[in-house]
């Protein structure tokens, strides 16, 4: 919770009149109908605690993620989960966080007192990771934090330099909480990647997904042991609540649901990119559900103005003013969000 | 979460065939219906992102506690707020843990790396806390914890001695999650005393009271304003999730349906324990809505056998084998507690 500071985040509705929110990358097509009817149908156990063990979530994410029960963590949303990572670290060196990224791997290590080193992602290559990566000395570091799809740009790594980097033995965060909704969300053979490299550790979250971010759920894949009994103790044990642990067991079989969301998604990824690229405005490559742009540096302020609440990345390390994510969202919504850039671009022409 | 490790806690309904759970102390009344309502209607917007501050519920809070908003922080669930607590302290100097007595204070304050010493309440004095506990020299300490009632004993402490330790400046963490459910839930006076000593952090839960530990939700009391900042810098900003901010927000006003419950755990503790009393068991003089007994070490084992869950508490650290601690609950489900007790009596008396 936060006390009197303003949020970093996107997605603040709360604070703000919005009528269409781009700032959050979450599913459009909002919660499948069978975790609906899981989450109402738990409301009646929500008077005795949690399962601390999450049996039946974890059965359902290991069989759906293909890995053994034992290497499934469940979190209060992948948020929590970075937190216990970065506390169960017990690490006096350094981590390495490659930026710019969500902020919360920092905020998440500077809480622990691990103090954090960037890896600069260049404008010049497009904010992608490059080979030139495989020359950090990776064993300085206590971890090293990497994105894919990175959030905000939605630039995705390439499996090679993932594995090449775990093949060095550092403790690697890979937050993957976005790629269950690009196009090839099996590009890294997970069960495989976790088995050879135990030293990895793979995020994920239902929150994207499948819509439930107010439930807080997201977990992770990890097949060394030890450190995910160290993180467990550094949480208290019922975090994950009833609600989210029934929605979630429901949503985790909804493949068809996953299928037809990313279907939709990569048509509009590809039709908001032409649309805005048409407007002179730079958009970046990215993957996911959600896009980077370039842009006049009032553009989340207009668009507001408009009721359309996009991010306004120029507080991301790394980046600056001009820099902004808008997710991809329907038809409908797309559209509006189009038509309000083009008005706003038009005006500035005028002016 | 817990990876593989037993749990430590009573409420493990997961894992065992239980008929009636007398081993979690929460209201035998469940939710209040208004906050079920409000729970349902939640909904729909699950979808987003929660508020990350927290904002009506805090409000609602503020006014029923009768202190100020920015003095109210809200967790998932008051174990939470406990490690929050832990991170935040930043000293050096070890944390005084008045025992026995709930064991998430010391593994939260161990997963901080906080070095914990104890002080143990003597089976002479009935566990009640003495004044014998002034002469401690506070000053050693980075915080000093209480619970009040205490769990498991249900014994309360007296607000002289709180306040004279209080007095002596160091950070106190007392926790008050049952006392909503005494008799006397006013008796601290909490606007005063955390005005009084901004090194008071009282902490509450929504989990007992109202029936929702499912839902995860605690909260605390603390004028200390920078302590809250950091204890909030401590963890992710939307660990509240959508579904407990609004079954709190309504149940806070819901002070009948408390009222009614602490009529009927007043009048329902009296009779169990003179019930058990004369069935030779020791009953110690708790004030909450759970009592704690001596009896036979395999008390608990042979109450399971009936379909009965109570606490074992022979692994708290300051008590040992032959502790018990049972919920208070309904005439009916009592009256099958005394029933299945006095069977394991007589059966013992033939044997």
């Amino acid at each position: 919770m936060l006390i009197n500071t303003v949020s970093p985040h996107g997605g603040d509705i709360y604070k703000n009149r919005v009528d269409i929110d781009f700032s959050a990358n979450i599913n459009p097509y909002g919660m499948p109908p069978e975790a609906r009817a899981a989450l109402e149908a738990s409301l009646d156990a929500c008077s005795a605690y949690p399962d601390p063990y999450c049996t039946k979530l974890r059965e359902k994410i290991a069989e759906a993620e293909n890995v053994p029960q034992s290497s499934v963590i469940c979190g209060n949303g992948a948020a929590e989960l970075i937190y216990q990572f970065a506390y169960a670290l017990d690490d006096a060196r350094p981590a390495l966080i490659v930026s710019p990224t969500f902020c919360e791997y920092e905020q998440a290590l500077d809480a622990a007192g691990v103090r954090c080193e960037k890896y600069y992602l260049k404008e010049s290559d497009g904010f992608r990771l490059t080979k030139e990566f495989l020359r950090v000395d990776f064993s300085r570091y206590s971890a090293v934090v990497i994105c894919s799809p990175n959030n905000p740009t939605g630039i995705t790594i390439e499996r090679e330099i993932i594995e090449s980097a775990a093949g060095s033995g550092a403790r690697m965060l890979c937050d993957f909480c976005f790629l269950d909704l690009t196009s090839d969300p099996d590009r890294y053979d997970i069960p495989s990647l976790t088995e050879r490299h135990p030293n990895i550790f793979v995020l994920k979250a239902f929150t994207k997904s499948y819509a439930m971010a107010g439930l807080r759920l997201g977990y992770a894949v990890c097949r060394d042991g030890a450190f995910l009994e160290r993180m467990s103790e550094k949480a208290q044990c019922w975090n994950v609540s009833t609600p989210a642990q029934a929605a979630g067991s429901a949503a985790v079989g909804c493949r068809e649901w996953l299928g037809r969301t990313v279907s939709m998604i990569a048509a509009e990824r590809e039709y908001l990119a032409r649309r805005l690229d048409a407007l002179g405005i730079t958009v970046y490559p990215g993957e996911a559900n959600y896009l980077m742009l370039k842009a006049r540096a009032d553009l989340a302020r207009e668009t507001m103005r408009r009721g359309i609440m996009i991010r306004d990345c120029s507080g991301y390390d790394g980046l600056g003013e001009g820099y902004f994510r808008i997710a991809v969202r329907t038809r409908e919504e797309n559209e509006r969000l189009i038509a309000a850039v083009k008005s706003i671009m038009n005006s500035r022409d005028t002016e």
